[in-house]
């Protein structure tokens, strides 16, 4: 589906979509594609503890920072969300999600149920999406048919799948990957009709009520 | 744009739609593509108190009422809005788009800003569009380039378009026709967007939190 998204399609301020889905339902490839097909939406940049590498560069891959600074933006109440994975920091600042809005551009999270709860708890104006799977069944198929996990990682992954899931009725949107196409087009109406929100366009409306 | 809405985007409770906008911005253009389009939207059954025409059914075409009935319902709070036109009254009951939304279908209102405000005053649960031109200037030259009619109506259908525009502000989306394929896309996202909503979805929730 190609998407042409016109001037007054761009919202003064942007929206902050959360996007969350269990592995194996799909949610990457979505996302890559919404991110090609709609003008204006990115991911943030997020920030992290863990050692620049080479090639990296800080503010565009990631704000690299240490971890006493992390920390304290944390105390500080600077993350919309943020986790510890194996030893490394992980988040996302609130002042460059701000930054973007004001200027027009939405971001888009990609992230689970628990940096999804903590956005919830932030307070901050968002927008979340649940990629499904049609079912649990059809979630095992899935990480079945891979071929290269064995018994014990499959059944690993459908307890972390079952956790995610149990919490989908907190998102504002639910998009079943049952057929593909269905839910590329889903997922980008979603993200579409929140850039049509009349909350975002007063200079739009200011044209037609002056 | 082809939709292709499987099983779980069918809500369990449908949505009702309010559409609005001036003369001259393909409103009915768009609505006719998006109820094509997309499976399980279809205008309300209007009530009125002008006679019954050959050919038409009661219930289908319109629940034909007298004016006393109709009063009395109007009294009774039954209807979600209606208005009295060149000596009939039509309106949309309440009882027959509660009922479609209950199994599952959605509804849309094609009505001008008076009615929209008065969904809104009613309280029902609604998503409410506005299609708007480009600009004014715009909007002169499309119903300009008619040609049937003369300075004085198009004068006069100007009037209108601006009394109706200056409510686009109370709309929950402005949708704005300058490229007609994008108008589509946008009003038809706005739409789909609006079945994934999680609240319409309670059993899917269940299947995955259970």
């Amino acid at each position: 589906m190609s998407l042409n998204t016109r001037s007054w399609t761009d919202p003064e301020t942007g929206a902050l979509f959360v996007v969350t889905g269990a592995s194996g339902t799909g949610k990457t490839t979505l996302v890559q594609a919404a991110l090609t097909a709609i003008p204006g939406i990115t991911f943030s940049v997020s920030a992290t503890t863990r050692p620049i590498r080479d090639g990296e560069q800080d503010g565009v891959d990631y704000h690299f920072l240490d971890r006493e600074t992390f920390m304290s933006k944390v105390d500080a109440g600077e993350f919309l969300e943020w986790a510890e994975v194996y030893g490394n920091c992980y988040g996302t600042l609130r002042a460059p999600v701000e930054a973007a809005r004001a200027a027009g551009r939405s971001i888009l999270l990609d992230i689970d149920t628990q940096g999804a709860a903590q956005v919830r708890a932030s307070g901050v104006e968002h927008l979340s999406v649940f990629i499904l799977p049609p079912s649990m069944d059809a979630l095992r198929a899935r990480l079945s048919a891979r071929g290269t996990d064995d018994d014990q990682v499959i059944a690993r992954r459908m307890r972390e799948a079952h956790l995610q899931l149990s919490e989908c009725g907190h998102f504002n949107h639910l998009v079943v990957n049952d057929d593909l196409a269905s839910a590329h087009h889903q997922f980008q109406a979603v993200l579409v009709a929140e850039l049509t929100r009349s909350s975002r366009h007063p200079a739009l409306i200011k044209r037609f009520t002056d």
